[in-house]
């Protein structure tokens, strides 16, 4: 049976409410993560909430009772709350109908196999939560095998990022590694490490891209680090017809994610 | 000569502080930008503030000094402070050197000439300030004529939006329009009207696209409603390979932009 909390002093909301920090996240091993739609696709690849937030308002939906019923079945604890409460957990004034309170997903190298997927998507040392998430999302539609974070990027499991990932979170592997760790890893086995600069020629819709394609992005702010651009086999260049001479980095990564598939899917087409 | 300001409590900082909130911007007709960067590009196009915040520490900057002699000399009042106040103006820990007011930009249909470029992004009741500014930074990088935003859409000059914009708010021409009055103006002249959409057939690599292009996307949560999309010259899909079925709004616009560019160039060879 579902309890009811109402009260911002419960001990239960206080601890929740410090998972907005990464120092909590990482010394609980948990993270939040809202919405409906969020909860929704966690649940359907088989991840289920420690502890499951919702407004009595939302008790009856269609969506939230199977989530109640799958999250008390593993274990879980749900919490019928109000919409103060949630709005407090989740830092936004419109707080979703729930929000749930997950284990830190593995995110080490050597769960990712490279023979699963043509593309995985490589960034380092991404400053913006909203950019890592939305990486996390573009790797969900392009069918990546996954994202690899190199050296110090911003906390996956925060809360921007979560909610930036739309789902994505906890539908695309990922792994954090260092950068020598990664390059360790990458040169075991079969892989095309292709690099995002500006300082290159290549244009990126020239290259024969060859699969698996490890697709690096560098730094928002500095682009990536001369020995990183030094140990890809290849540097490509989107072109800037602008002013500003740069694109978001999770943009630019996008775009050129569906050109490697296009060119992956169609060989020597062009 | 500058002045000094190091109160919370001095009636410009007050006033400034408000410009955070829509409502004062629309009354004062002012908006915040801020940055070196950002400052620096807006005054390379022409664009210098009513009113230039900058701190003793950066005064000597190779950049700031030309802002300030440039907001002087055209009747701005160039202001000395302290980073508490910077933080403060600018909503952030870490502000940047120099924060910047400036007249709102105009942004009418009818100061866009659809002749000056094959390319222009569209967007409808676009919600997270976030895509805004980066699809005006898209817009920038792939030398689109210019960004117009349809019916409700967030405000362009909410710091958020400015901020991630990367200066092409200063330097992509943009207008607001509601959608009766963009589709007359649309088909005052020639144009194809190409909108994003999951509900159609069309692989957004094949078609024959024709400058210029006027490229329509959606709300983020909707999508475009289906009496735009009946308008629609085309209708075109980016394909998604995994569980989540969606882009981020301001991604997808990139990814077709630049897929409508490439075609644009090389008509025929594929």
């Amino acid at each position: 049976m579902p309890r009811e909390i109402t009260a911002f002093s419960n001990p239960l909301v206080k601890r929740v409410r410090t998972l907005r920090d990464k120092k909590h996240r990482r010394d609980e091993g948990l993270f939040l993560a809202e919405g409906l739609r969020i909860l929704t696709e966690a649940r359907e690849v088989g991840h289920l909430p420690r502890y499951l937030f919702y407004t009595r308002a939302s008790a009856e939906h269609a969506l939230v009772r199977p989530l109640v019923a799958a999250c008390e079945a593993a274990g879980g604890e749900a919490v019928e709350t109000n919409a103060d409460i949630l709005s407090k957990l989740s830092g936004k004034d419109n707080p979703g109908a729930v929000l749930g309170v997950y284990d830190e997903l593995p995110a080490s190298l050597d769960r990712l196999d490279r023979n699963t997927a043509p593309l995985w998507l490589v960034a380092e040392r991404l400053r913006d939560p909203g950019n890592l998430g939305t990486i996390l999302r573009t790797a969900d539609a392009t069918g990546a095998g996954g994202v690899i974070l190199l050296d110090d990027c911003v906390d996956p499991f925060s809360v921007e990022a979560v909610r930036a990932s739309m789902g994505a979170i906890f539908t695309v592997p990922f792994a954090r590694a260092r950068w020598d760790e990664f390059r360790g890893w990458l040169r075991s086995g079969p892989g095309q490490l292709v690099g995002l600069s500006l300082d290159t020629q290549h244009d990126y819709r020239a290259p024969a891209y060859r699969a698996p394609t490890f697709l690096l992005t560098g730094n928002e702010a500095q682009g990536m680090p001369d020995f990183m651009a030094a140990e890809c086999d290849l540097l490509v260049k989107i072109p800037m017809r602008g002013k500003a001479d740069s694109l978001n980095a999770a943009v630019a990564t996008a775009v050129m994610a569906y050109t490697v598939l296009d060119r992956l899917e169609q060989p020597g087409t062009r």
